[in-house]
């Protein structure tokens, strides 16, 4: 296998949540790859994520679809980049499956909160030091990522992750 | 390694130029792969390439620039997404190196021409099966593609390649 290549966060362009979690890495590694695990934890409350679908190998389909509270629900369809098995999964909503370039409205919006996340684990003691790189193609992308709450949702998320983890 | 996914054209969406070239597989990937070689064939004549740049690795960079006839230089900056050595490239110009969403202007430009290329080489005889598929995200951009001469361009391309095997 080639070597994988080394990401270098830009702070005007990407976003970056990096915490210590007291799990193992190979469970937090489980529940970000498991359709049945993402679907407890992917969404802050009382947003849900009511289904998931994961073809865990480059060009395969990483699929959520998230309820909010009123019962509207909003399908994501991504592409996985890259598989390194406990240690690094990157997915992007820029390829629907198969690589094929998502097709998106011809308007502003056709840039708007298009990224790659880029999740690297590492143990850290009995723990995880876990890290989620978002990258965006232009400042404004970034910007708006972050407006919409992004460390704070990302946060949640984790944060769900873990007490998902700890039920295992 | 994980296994690769099955790459199924969409008529709708894809366009494919398969052809049996009589020089052996293992030269048309050096021929594709090394940025020395890529300078000598990758545009159709009078165009040239006057520079290129490989990392052969998923998120490496893939760029080319292209000189018109009359000295017209436009860069071309992609990313590789998967190398199966002697056997599968695929990169897009939807990513910038490092999986970074590529910027595009806010019109109607973002999604022309966004696609994806599978270049496969399998043995036939002594020579080889070349297969170039190119994936979109929507049939404006196949049929935009196939209007601008998709065709005539890559199988002169590939001429071109084979041209520059035969003196290896």
């Amino acid at each position: 296998m080639t070597r994988s290549i080394v990401h270098q966060p830009d702070p005007r362009l990407d976003l970056v949540l990096e915490r210590i979690v007291d799990v193992p890495r190979a469970l937090v590694w489980t529940a970000w790859t498991t359709p049945e695990h993402v679907k407890k934890w992917f969404t802050p409350a009382p947003w849900t994520t009511v289904d998931c679908e994961i073809d865990l190998r480059p060009g395969g389909i990483f699929r959520t679809v998230m309820r909010s509270p009123e019962g509207q629900e909003s399908p994501h369809v991504g592409c996985i980049l890259e598989v390194v098995e406990n240690q690094k999964l990157v997915w992007t909503n820029v390829h629907a499956p198969g690589y094929r370039p998502s097709s998106r409205p011809s308007d502003d919006s056709c840039v708007a909160l298009a990224f790659t996340a880029v999740i690297s684990l590492e143990p850290h003691g009995d723990g995880t030091r876990y890290t989620a790189l978002v990258i965006h193609g232009d400042e404004g992308s970034r910007k708006k990522h972050e407006e919409m709450g992004f460390h704070d949702g990302w946060g949640k998320a984790l944060d769900q992750l873990v007490a998902v983890v700890r039920k295992m």
